[in-house]
């Protein structure tokens, strides 16, 4: 049935899990002219991709890799990736020798160990390839992909990838593109929150901080956020971007890595009580610049 | 002598602190054609700069603004600034009436303020304006300029500070300078850690860290520290940069700020714990950047 390692004419794929991401994600794929069979735990928002995009829908994640060549996956966590691929309807049970399993899931680097070595056992090829760019990136098909995995499984999948990625990068072995994502994490923790005492006190010591964000980030405390996030922190928006309850998902991620691996994190492991405080607030769908929120409010 | 407030022609000006900041700083007034008279308190400093680009030394403060229509200052400290301006034989016993007093010394903001009202009773006007962009910045003409202080002072001093600046911007009233400065290290301060926790968490892990710093320097954990530092992090380099001790004395004037203002700093007040660790180990005169050294010898 599947065509297996015939890369160069990869036609028909699957795609698990039609959340923000991964509804624009299948939805470039489609356009890019792959065949797609989609599977979502609530069958309703299968059927209004299909409307939109064409392809077909499947009942369990089994029967969307049935016929595919590549399945690419993108759902909550660690257990919902076991529930669509080593359960008994899950994507292992059907899917070919010789085709690619891509999970674009931001999961345990473990996981997509185990995955890997279930795979090899099966003749399918694995890949760990979290992303980031959030919905933007993924509606605008500029996602960056960081791929766990061998060479030759990586440079097969790649094209496909590029349907909706701006940058495909190979980080290493399998489990490197989630450990590249947790360095991602763990560097944006500590700046935000740098980020928000600093404008936090701008504000309290009555400064204009629309004009300090304009001067500051011309210099060595310029960031991402202090250029997309300055502007709506000091107006306390937050009701959009990347939120606080996927944060903290991501979080325990790189902390349980990083206990494993030895390596301290002492002021990402603060900024994530910190967001435990922002949840606790009703703040778990805010974006993760919603920091500042326990600064103001003493 | 002085010709005050006839700003159109400013012509003779002086500059006290000859350091790595103030040297090249007096240098670009010179080359701009104005008459430097330096004051440094090591006067061979003063001599070779004098040797270097014209102009006159002066053996104290005092003489050095006798005849000076704007007097600048770049010294270490709130002492180091009293001891060249309040002092007996410092500027303010000499500067004439409608002159001004431009402190480019990253200090408190209060003191900017007692200056201020000194200055008022002897109708000399003062501008609090702390700089960034380092050694380099003043090298090559294009530092920043936070400044505090009245409108029209202001537009007096701007055109001399743009020999070396490449951006001057008036933040408020006096102490506005200082303030913004303060913003700018808080930011940087839990930037700088959590970049150093994602660096060494990606060491430990074995992921190529360059090749991790390109690719997630493209996307939301981005920050002008990433790219000016990350490589040379990942190196163990620190040999250059903004100094540890510096930096703390920075740190100090925030959290003092904070507590007077209402504002909390708790990652910004545990890194500075941080960098009193970086000191101990005898990294005083590292560049910011090493509070990755205490994560790497546990």
């Amino acid at each position: 049935m599947s065509q297996g390692s015939g890369a160069e004419n990869i036609s028909r794929v699957a795609f698990i899990g039609l959340g923000v991401m991964g509804y624009p994600m299948a939805g470039h794929l489609a356009r890019c002219g792959y065949k797609v069979t989609v599977y979502n735990r609530t069958s309703e928002k299968a059927q209004s991709w299909v409307t939109e995009y064409g392809g077909k829908s499947a009942p369990t994640p089994a029967q969307a890799a049935a016929d595919a060549q590549i399945v690419f996956a993108c759902v909550g966590n660690d257990n919902d990736v076991r529930s669509i691929s080593t359960a008994p309807d899950g994507v292992f049970s059907t899917l070919s020798a010789g085709c690619v399993f891509v999970d674009h899931t931001t999961a345990s680097a473990q996981l997509a160990r185990e995955l890997a070595q279930i795979g090899r056992d099966r003749h399918i090829d694995f890949l760990d390839a979290p992303v980031s760019g959030g919905q933007a990136g993924a509606q605008n098909g500029a996602l960056t992909v960081m791929v766990g995995g061998e060479e030759d499984v990586f440079e097969r999948a790649r094209p496909v990838m590029e349907s909706y990625a701006r940058a495909v990068g190979l980080m290493g072995p399998v489990g490197s593109g989630q450990l590249t994502k947790m360095v991602n994490q763990i560097c944006i923790a500590g700046l935000v929150q740098g980020l928000a005492e600093g404008l936090n006190f701008a504000k309290r010591c009555e400064l204009d901080v629309e004009q300090v964000l304009e001067v500051i980030s011309k210099g060595a405390a310029q960031s991402w956020q202090m250029e997309n996030r300055g502007v709506t922190m000091n107006r306390d928006e937050f009701d959009f971007g990347f939120a606080v309850d996927w944060m903290r998902k991501d979080l325990d991620l790189c902390l349980s890595e990083a206990r494993r691996a030895g390596a301290r994190l002492p002021v990402t492991a603060l900024v994530d009580q910190f967001y435990a405080d922002v949840q606790a607030r009703g703040g778990g769908r805010w974006d993760t610049s919603s920091l500042i929120q326990l600064l103001r409010n003493r």
